[in-house]
């Protein structure tokens, strides 16, 4: 497996994974040419230097899964920086194959290199092998993830 | 209640409303001088434009509490933009006087103003007052909030 910075040419691809899963496929449109909003989305988290989109590519070059990797600094924890996870979505005929715990192997390689003093994501409690997995890695599900959508 | 942007003057005060909670305590170092780590976090968090690090003032002019709002491109939610709210600290002696309430009607209306998709925050489940409170304001806690600290 391969991991690179995402590039504009990626797009559609990283929307048709988020789009081919039951949560995913309500949020997205996936239409040709896609929404304008994805490309805007993107140029915003390339411009960022505290954002990482990543692809993950199998050996055919074919993307099997994306993950966003934000760089968040806060004043507390002693002014310690944080590393969040979000958008993990691996490709559905790859799942059960172990590309989400190399995903994590490489995550928290990263953000140990950045100094990070926290690693945090928030898991959707409709997906309890997603957090089972999370907790088997080594994450504590210490905090309640509250959402408010507009 | 004056809402405004924190400055490098603020930082001591700041910490001082970590440091000066059950939580907090453990995890502060609330020296004189203090510890560089707070101003390189400081500089940090003022330098991203993606950061608002608030402090709220009485009308004596004194910060009565802190909070920091992050906003953060992702790819799915139809590349919606989600605000992030971290690190709110309230003075103990000004606690359950609405200050709170005051707090988080000031960050919906600001996250609406960016168009935000989606005001996400964790809450730690040893606050479970305060996980009420998000709850009567209209969060949902549909998520767990999982961290791997290093």
């Amino acid at each position: 497996m391969n991991f690179r910075r995402a590039t504009e040419k990626d797009i559609y691809q990283i929307v048709s994974l988020f789009a081919d899963d039951p949560l995913g496929k309500k949020r997205e449109q996936l239409n040709k040419p896609l929404p304008e909003t994805y490309l805007n989305a993107f140029k915003a988290i390339d411009a960022d230097k505290n954002q990482e989109l990543m692809v993950v590519e199998n050996d055919n070059k074919e993307i099997i899964a994306t993950f966003q990797l934000s760089y968040i600094q806060y004043m507390n924890y002693y002014g310690g920086l944080r590393a969040q996870v979000e958008s993990v979505q691996v490709r559905k005929d790859q799942r059960g194959l172990g590309v989400g715990k190399t995903i994590f192997d490489w995550t928290i390689k990263r953000a140990k290199e950045k100094n990070v003093r926290i690693l945090q994501l928030t898991s959707d409690k409709l997906r309890p092998k997603a957090i089972n997995f999370y907790k088997k890695l080594g994450f504590i599900d210490s905090h309640e993830g509250m959402k408010m959508h507009f």
